[in-house]
């Protein structure tokens, strides 16, 4: 008889009953919030086309790296998991693949994929037994069957979800042709882009030449030369706005800035499009584009956001055969007390900047981020993120950052993901984990229960929307009307 | 009606109940012991003259840099809370940058700053009510009435805390007028100083030259000669000790320290006297002197504090406009095995020689600082410091440390505050995190409860004692007697 | 009165009272399994000429670094404890040694010494007062005369203490003959032996020169021979297999890796025979090794231990007079990330590759640790190590690598000791920190009760075995068979 799959509705709640009592409490009082999702990485066609997804693997299988990369790491080979590879579609039956993952469940105990997975097995496909190798067709056959009703079309579950916004991500070498048709079809749902220019931006990216001439012919600026190119920038920064973003994102290996003058810059920029660039001048350009953007989120009031601190594709047989993001990114040590200081020199009290700074090391968050966060007026906090979006990684983000910065220089979740139907799941463990905070703090005398329960209200709604300008009325990402 | 204002007698305490029953026996075993400060920046000015304060901005607000630098986080400016800058004092009225404070206050729900206000207005202004915007008036009212009364002087202050000893810190360059003034006044407080000659011993310091200059006319020695400058600190030093000071404080960026021969030294120290040195020559004259100054402790034997890792005045803005100390320093990464060990090479081993180690890098807790207090006999680690002067920072203090180099390494709690008012309300949070810990350690089998009374009295009380010297009857820092 | 020595049967188990339930009935079920200790550093003469020890402070304190260095640091000098310098043994009176041991015992308060003491004191020798000045000769007396007894011969105990494993760590200059002894003498005990060639590895080590003729004389090999030298380590690995030892291990100051070519390598070893080599030339050889040990495991399947990240004695004077492995070795930052590549680029996927990293540095743990041991199918995470061997260090490394490697990631727990007697008491630590850790994640509905019983199976048993290749039957080091 397969074993029960039953969700503790007191999960992550700390055990001692005094602080429970109180933690339950307030995360009564937000679990019900709409869930405002403003940094992702769903893909906007599916908002666009409503069509159904195909099958379990194909849609919470193998587009999951923290998944695969857990099973790879246990010598399950990625093409057994349905992972294309860069010569083609993997070979592997999807029922097969589904059944060799649900023999290998044990690995993912005591892991966020493990709470988030059940969360949507029981709350999403309504399934009551727990994932293990007898179960796994029972699973795959729930699963299929539901993917083919219409209520499990993706607009069916955007609004069952109660997600208020959602935001993806596009490069400028993308059209928004997606954002488009959403807008044009009528339906409700406030899906929006992110500017993340990252393959104009890196030289070392691989995309980089392709992506600047699609990103010269999306523009029809000269984006070989300095000036066009920034021009460039500044035509995709508007049409992104028009779509809805009020965000930029920069994922790069590091925190460095840099503030050239405008010949450096220029001689920099001729190196880098004639390809005549060394190492040091692609990490010096990407760190003079850091303070670029922040000279036009000074004109246009976008969001900067900085994701630093990964060593990309480090395993380099699984690149070759693989390509980007296959779970083999891994984290690095990240500087950024001299290496955001050339931006902050110039524009660190910007009234109009705002920069939310996300880390990968978490040896930042007591020794440099907070305390930077906890004076500059630009700089805000971003949560927990990637390797360390989990309770325990929660937590220690809260325990680090919150003496020194406070609750209100951080931004409320993100949760960072393509996989839609973990959305509910991650920003229910974000709040659970919030709240467990909190109710430590009431009971140790360190907050008043209605602080308390006002804080974890802004964690889980109101300061996602200040700090991302989602309420134009609002106007002004600060808390507070007065520049005194 | 104004929300009350009420602080629980247990608040700190593990929330368990039979861990708490612990705590609470070990809080209260301590709670009334005598204060001892052995490293702070109050103002023996105060204690001199014992006048009254002006105002509650002037007292609580404008100096505490803790409190403005959470505030300009979020776009208050400096100018409208008190703060002076280089152009002169601030424009703002008293009462209307208290008010500006109370609306936001919510800001520091969980920091310290918090507990210590809280702290303060309940039991040494006696203020029931929450501060708020509402209760601003009446805050103001109420303090600046109390400020007005002889109970609220320094002196008597003083008194009321319980303290035993209070140190000062001031540089080589500075009269002890004040400590002069407080012995021949015939009041019975102890306040004594603390030699900390960063002023001139780091050429980057912007008094540098002024404060060499100084050095001079108070030694009557040629500074510029390297005997000269050498004998001219055993001078003030021997002043600094008629004056009750036991200890050294150096607050360099870094921990390195260098052990150069005699003519590299003289050499080294011409190009610093001269004006012609290099950022690498000022971080090698740091070290070189650290090492010097060990030599003298251990002539003299002052004890040493090392308190290395800011980035000072890192908002360049904030620097040109209010100067230095204004809330815009940021800890780096420090290196202590690399870093001390010229010094140790020299002096590591020997008994006359106490070095008590801090760190704005709590990554060297486990992994530098302990196994290198828990072994060399002239190392003791410093409380959590600065940013981790806190609930969950003192916390991980004892986490990271205690199980490699024990409880007897370390050295009691630094308030390190000009904050005076606050000083009982730190030494109550430390109490009761170190109780808390040793609750948790009887509550898990891992110490007796008659130990951790004992390990509870020593932390607040007789370990900061030894570790300063301030008994003179014991003679030695050491707990022990024997070297065997 | 002495003060009665009692361990709480709940020792280490959380305070609250239904997690602690959860935490004893798992602590219950793996309490009494066989000991598997597949890393430390016991004298194989001991089991080989089962002599009994001489007295308690040859036994238990003259050869621990852990419990001398405390005592140093509190200015306790060596020669009074029993412990030899380079100019000969100890003239310390073992009783006095062991007197002044017990007078100071209250510095272990907190620190996992303590409880591996107690544990000894209370469970191997049956003594039911505590250790302190009055007690310290009752405690000499009673374990010398346990010692003069047959039943605390050292295979006895090894008998008594249920450890089914026990393996020791050798050079390849040293020949295997106390194993041989063992083997011979017809008893059951399995004590098997592990390949730690630092001694012929690393230029920098000081017995290098002797090291390298003595590996030549075992082995027929001209070890002065890049080929020769590589084939002497062949030779050796296949005499340690024979020894029983299914592990290397290999102690770097960093975690550096290098692939060189076949040329480059062999000019490279040219310097290191010929003496002319630089610190750079060391430290690329040291890495340039490890691949090549790596390569050697692919053929013979070896599994490597990288325990990196010590800076080796860094008490000068302390190692002029007292030599190696004194108590002063001390941690430093280690980056993985940077380090492992040039190895895994070659062999990071190789199924017959199997590498165990440790670390000193903790910030690795759930930065770049888990992330890589989460994904590379060669790479596991050894057990919280050296200074990190003890309750909150273990619980760290659990709360930080969990969520990213998971449990099957891990290898169960290493003693990695000398000190025999202690075995029993650090496994059973190891077990107890384990199980309360799984507790808190059932009273937090993160894993199941029966998940959770499981695991704490595994982590106290199953792991090690599969992950040191300790049952030839199961053959693969993997939990699971295919490959796809």
């Amino acid at each position: 008889m397969p074993r029960p799959l039953k969700l503790d509705p007191d999960r992550l709640l700390p055990a001692d009953p005094s602080t429970r009592a109180v933690a339950r409490g307030l995360y009564e009082s937000v679990a019900g919030l709409p869930i405002v999702s403003p940094h992702g990485h769903t893909d906007p066609a599916w908002f666009a086309s409503d069509s159904a997804w195909t099958n379990p693997t194909e849609l919470l299988l193998a587009p999951d790296h923290y998944l695969y990369r857990m099973l790879y790491s246990q010598s399950v080979p990625l093409q057994a998991l349905g992972v294309a590879g860069r010569a083609g579609p993997s070979p592997a039956d999807p029922r097969e693949a589904w059944r060799l993952f649900a023999r290998h469940y044990r690995l993912f105990r005591g892991t966020p994929s493990r709470l988030w997975l059940d969360h949507v097995f029981a709350h999403v496909f309504d399934i009551d037994v727990a994932l293990e190798e007898e179960t796994a067709d029972l699973y795959y056959d729930r699963i299929d069957e539901a993917l083919a009703t219409p209520a499990f079309r993706p607009r069916a579950l955007f609004d069952r979800f109660g997600i208020e916004l959602l935001a993806t991500t596009e490069g400028p070498h993308e059209d928004l042709r997606n954002h488009a048709a959403i807008r044009a079809s009528g339906w409700k749902g406030r899906v929006v882009t992110t500017y993340r220019p990252d393959a104009v931006v890196d030289p070392e990216h691989e995309q980089f030449a392709e992506a600047l001439a699609r990103f010269a012919e999306l523009t029809g600026e000269d984006v070989r030369d300095w000036r066009g190119y920034l021009a460039a920038h500044r035509r995709r920064r508007a049409d992104f706005r028009a779509a809805g973003a009020t965000a930029t994102d920069h994922g790069h290996p590091t925190a460095a800035t840099a503030d050239l003058g405008a010949q450096a810059a220029e001689a920099l920029f001729r190196r880098i499009v004639t390809g005549n660039w060394s190492p040091e001048d692609a990490e010096l350009f990407r760190a003079q584009m850091l303070t670029e953007m922040a000279a036009m989120s000074v004109e246009d009031g976008m969001v900067m956001q900085i994701h630093p601190g990964a060593f990309r594709n480090h395993n380099r047989w699984l690149h070759q055969h693989y390509g980007r993001d296959k779970g083999a990114d891994i984290p690095m040590p990240t500087d950024y007390v001299r290496g955001l200081k050339p931006l902050l020199d110039r524009f660190g009290n910007e009234p109009r900047l705002s920069i939310i700074l996300f880390t990968l090391d978490e040896t930042a968050y007591a020794r440099e981020l907070a305390p930077l966060a906890g004076h500059y007026p630009c700089l805000k906090l971003g949560p927990a993120w990637w390797f360390h979006d989990s309770p325990e990684g929660m937590r220690r983000f809260r325990e680090m950052t919150t003496e020194t910065a406070g609750f209100y220089n951080s931004v409320g979740f993100n949760d960072d993901t393509r996989a839609f139907l973990s959305i509910p799941a991650r920003h229910d463990v974000a709040r659970r984990v919030d709240c467990a905070f909190l109710a430590r703090l009431v009971a140790e005398g360190r907050l008043q229960d209605w602080e308390a329960a006002e804080v974890a209200h802004d964690l889980a709604y109101g300061l996602v929307k200040r700090a991302y300008k989602l309420d134009p009325a609002e106007g002004s990402p600060s808390l507070h009307a007065g520049r005194g």
